[in-house]
């Protein structure tokens, strides 16, 4: 027996994690970034196969880590989170600074960031561990709280890519619960889910220029689930 | 330049990883535990080598996650997080239940658990890697929040064991202070600072009966450092 809710007592950060170099670099919101050993100081993050930044970082041999603060905007989040960089330059208009090793580093939102050259890649099936040993560290924001998982779930209503370590399948989550007569609506861009029970308004109630909390997509760009 | 203030700016929560079977079990405290991919479930706990979990993961095979309460006991932390397992049962008198593999599970102070078969073990120079697939996970109590390693620090006062992954060096963060006057107490026990800088009371005049707010240890347990 798997209860899925166990799963989310775990606790992540969120980050965004960057790779590739001055003329061309991606990256891609993640919550999978920790410390494994301390001498010398090694790092791991974990990412979806498919992701087009794992190629990036694959080939470049750098990573780096924005830790992002705890009032993120929705938009850097969609931005970083739910779209392709296959599709467009993500790092286009935002605030990129580049480490000592030319990889780029998004201070959008960021707190404090962490610079790494992987020694190491492991397979674990769907999804790629690159281990990362530490060559810069910096505090940019004292004063800032990181935000976490579970903020981002609670609070901002967010879910997690389909590529994430963490994503859960909503059809195999509802199995556990009882039916209900609210509806669900999905963002297309995002992924996010607006749950008529939780929010006690219907979605055909809300106002026509109302947006998706995540991304910032409207309210046309929502299906029934 | 690294920035070690930066490195703490990372969210992590606080768990026991637990092994062994219904004879001989030991569990330590642990703040690197993460899912890597979820088709199937799996999820890593990192381990330095010479923790006697480590060896006691190698030859089960198996490893439980109890995933703890924000207000845990400082004796649970203290117990499971700065004692080894060489020297004593740690399990006993605790409350303990057994996995589908014989697992032993910590329940003391746990909101929910994980139960994993390890299914690799990569090695990251001190510290090992275990990838395990998930075969149970269960909720114990969703009115309780789980408690983070920041809370840990900035609440509870906490250090990091030495072996942890994110264990610092504090011979190497002085340095980048300037002197002062105040004068820290480490505690023998578990390795806690009683820094007086930041609790504006001497540690001379603290009463007798103070103890530990980690392990418990005594007034005289203490060293100045």
């Amino acid at each position: 027996m798997i209860e899925i809710e166990a799963l989310f007592r775990i606790t992540y950060g969120l980050f965004i994690v960057s790779s590739g170099d001055r003329t061309r670099g991606n990256g891609f919101i993640s919550n999978t970034v920790f410390q494994v050993t301390s001498a010398p100081p090694q790092f791991v993050v974990c990412c979806n196969k498919s992701n087009y930044t794992a190629g990036v970082i694959e080939r470049s041999g750098v990573f780096s880590v924005s830790i992002l603060e705890k009032e993120t905007a929705p938009e850097i989040l969609g931005r970083f989170g739910f779209k392709s960089g296959k599709d467009f330059d993500k790092l286009e208009g935002m605030s990129v600074k580049y480490g000592q090793t030319d990889v780029p580093i998004v201070l959008n939102a960021a707190i404090a960031f962490l610079e790494c050259k992987v020694v190491s890649t492991i397979d674990v099936g769907t999804h790629l561990m690159f281990v990362g040993e530490l060559i810069q560290a910096a505090l940019l924001d004292s004063t800032k709280e990181p935000l976490t998982y579970l903020y981002y779930r609670e609070v901002k209503k967010g879910t997690a890519p389909k590529n994430a370590p963490t994503y859960i399948d909503k059809s195999r989550l509802e199995k556990q619960k009882t039916a209900d007569t609210f509806k669900k609506y999905r963002c297309n861009a995002c992924g996010y889910v607006y749950n008529e029970e939780n929010e006690n308004v219907k979605f055909s109630e809300l106002p026509d220029n109302w947006t998706c909390p995540i991304c910032g997509s409207e309210k046309s760009d929502f299906t029934e689930v």
